[in-house]
């Protein structure tokens, strides 16, 4: 690449992942991973829109989906937020999940607040994950690999 | 979301769809997957530098790398080109894997032009792998979710 901006520190990472996190209207790359007829792993991958909320990525979707199953089942999902060149990728864990309908009209109003996205208006087939960051890494270019790791064992490290 | 334009046919998906396959100094969205210890499938998601070589998706990496070791071991993947909001998602095959150090001449700088980055820089380590798009879809808002997909079993379908 021609630009080199100098690498960030810990600090300023962990306020633009936050920054990246609460942003209105952005959406979460989404990867799980199930088991083919085979035995074989398979991961699926999807985008999805976001919440941060009580410091958990909080997404809503079909409960009969591949992304809702795999985790359901998984109990884990690895997720992203871009661009490719200012990521933030976090292994997450499934805490609960709350079919819309019986979420608390708090937590389902933030939800459709930052989301923009109200999944209380698609009927009972949806359901809220609350996912649990477990480990988050954050990096723009290759000189920011160093020092990548912000959070291990869902405490933050910077 | 406040502004919805109008679906795109079919034609113009697939010409946005190669703009973006095609753009130079991009990253893909890879996702793959593994067995556990345990035997539970995991899901490994990183973004790579991308060209776009004779309708494959050609990427670089370390050999030893998760992804390069997930690839090699189940023969697919699932990339995505973003942003979220404006996606292509691609169900693809390895067709072959070629060490930095042995790929043509012709092919290597097609990938260093596209890619804005020369692999071979990086010693032995990389290597090439070349994969097939076998399912592609492409989307944006919600009113693009029918027709979104735009390639089966490895054949354009628009």
């Amino acid at each position: 690449m021609a630009s080199r901006p100098e690498p960030r520190d810990g600090a300023v990472r962990k306020a633009d992942t936050l920054a990246k996190l609460e942003a209105r209207g952005e959406d979460v790359w989404i990867a799980s991973a199930s088991l083919s007829a085979t035995g074989e792993p398979v991961a699926h991958l999807v985008p999805l829109s976001l919440a941060w909320i009580d410091e958990c990525v909080v997404v809503a979707l079909e409960a009969r989906s591949q992304t809702a199953r795999n985790v359901f089942e998984q109990g884990r999902a690895r997720l992203a937020l871009g661009p490719t060149r200012d990521v933030v990728i976090i292994d997450a864990a499934l805490v609960r999940s709350v079919p819309v309908g019986e979420a608390a009209a708090d937590f389902a109003e933030r939800y459709a607040k930052q989301a923009d996205w109200d999944p209380r208006s698609e009927g009972d087939a949806y359901v809220y994950l609350v996912l649990q960051p477990r480990r988050l890494q954050a990096w723009r270019e290759a000189n920011e690999l160093r020092g990548r790791t912000l959070m291990r064992d869902a405490s933050w490290v910077v």
